[in-house]
């Protein structure tokens, strides 16, 4: 891995992506106390920068791997960013779904496409029937955090925040299986002039602080958070990365997590999903750490079910 | 009124406004068969175009009428508006509100610093409190809608849409006291190369579709609108405009209004108010009238209660 690697990446990947806005918010800046520069992935393709490394994933393969098509299994956002970068390059997507996913999310990935096979619920039957899929169709998995091509692409947002505010002090990612946090880190190495990476958690998911706590991969044994899309762990690949470049993790309680989405709902009217709210919120907590810098928010993503939302 | 007024009008409040973006989404523009161009006002300050006409209304006032304050009567974002505008410039704002106004709508005036005055929630009442404010304090009452310095603050908007897309064929926005609706149709008169101008309306307020059928002001007996903001009527300074200067009003339901609302958030990602669907419902509704076609349309504000979703 190295600079010229994840600039080709991001070279590579441009045609399928959107170069997503930069947002600042005055309010949001006299709360927190710090500048703070909100990178929108809310507003990429199908609604979250998983869009990224599932293009670059797909881009990687050769045309022999590619006619055979690719398998992931999620129920969340990578199953439609699988869908939408196969569909626009030509590749059958088999989405392994369990069955009992909402069906807000199998319309997703129907939307690009996507072919959905459904299997129980539990993580060893998603895990055989990726296999299945492997052997019967030859097609290639492509795992939504814990791949080299994935990490790559989801850099990029970074890339391109830095471009902008070269200047930041700071990037915040929210962080779940690891990919946008480890590639995020990368990108901050080798494009920033030591700007440091900080996640943010929820307490009730905290294996990845955990995890750099104890030196090994820690799981979760329950995850009860609003933030759906972090109840997953980090993995072999992106960890070392995690390890070297990422400064700290802080923790967010679920209050800390449902009023950073409605400040960023209320203030900057723009839709995030929980998870996206997870790095503000870490900043809120800690605000007087901060006091003054320069702040990059990597808001990751805005795909919400709008009849099952956290307020009350 | 000509075009040099308004452009006079727009210097004068650029300091006070954001210059909005005007945003696309491919999604709507397959889904409406047309190019769509939304000029985002829910990115306003204090979340709605009403900033452009309260800020140009105190703006043109003398600074002995400054000296003695601004009075007005709303509980909705005309009073935020005139409470940061009245802020910025220095001058007191007193805000009429019948006494069970959302307290919500209460908080919003108080962080802009608005004096509000309570009383029964009746029309006559509210009038009456805010003549009283008028006589005890020497303010100056500033209408919503119906207001010369209003009505070409409001138009700004499309100034600014129209320089940004000079090529539309059409805007399309909400009507509710005809403010926005008057304004936005003497830019595009004074702007454009023969862009029509279109609002829509909920058909349970349709009082200015009415209006333009008989050619007088309408009110509304009822209005069982989720669309709050579009719950008044047109005035006799904007309903010449608009009897001269908008194509036709389009009316819409209830349940096409709300749909409008979903496809924005969860397409668009961004947070609109009810009345600001109503447009685009009535621009889906028409659809076949307007294919192939540019149209921009203004998303009037961003403001809603979270606990209070039109979602089921």
């Amino acid at each position: 891995m190295d600079k010229e690697t994840l600039l080709q990446v991001h070279e590579r990947i441009k045609p399928f992506i959107h170069r997503t806005p930069v947002l600042t918010s005055e309010l949001l800046n006299e709360m927190s106390g710090t500048r703070v520069f909100f990178k929108c992935e809310n507003f990429q393709k199908m609604g979250a920068f998983k869009m990224r490394g599932a293009a670059n994933a797909i881009l990687s393969l050769t045309d022999e791997e590619r006619g055979k098509g690719v398998v992931t299994h999620s129920s969340g956002n990578f199953a439609q960013a699988v869908s939408l970068a196969a569909k626009k390059l030509g590749v059958k997507a088999y989405i392994v779904m369990p069955e009992n996913a909402p069906q807000v999310k199998k319309d997703g990935v129907k939307t690009y496409d996507g072919e959905i096979i459904e299997c129980p619920s539990t993580i060893q039957h998603r895990e055989d029937t990726a296999k299945q899929i492997q052997e019967d169709k030859g097609a290639t998995f492509l795992h939504p955090s814990n791949q080299d091509e994935v990490i790559y692409g989801q850099g990029t947002a970074a890339i391109e925040l830095l471009e902008e505010q070269p200047g930041l002090d700071y990037i915040f990612t929210p962080v779940g299986g690891g990919g946008l946090l480890a590639g995020t880190a990368l990108a901050a190495y080798y494009f920033s002039n030591n700007c440091k990476v900080i996640a943010g958690e929820p307490i009730e998911a905290d294996d990845a602080y955990r995890s750099l706590m104890s030196g090994k991969i820690e799981t979760n044994e329950t995850y009860d958070t609003v933030a759906d899309g972090l109840r997953t762990h980090l993995g072999d690949r992106n960890f070392p990365i995690i390890q070297e470049h990422v400064e700290k993790i802080i923790r967010v309680s679920e209050d800390e997590i449902i009023s950073a989405i409605k400040l960023i709902w209320e203030r900057m009217k723009i839709i995030v999903e929980p998870s996206s709210a997870v790095p503000f919120a870490a900043l809120l907590r800690d605000k007087k750490d901060y006091k003054n810098k320069k702040v990059g928010i990597i808001l990751s993503g805005g795909n919400v079910d709008l009849r099952n939302l956290p307020f009350n």
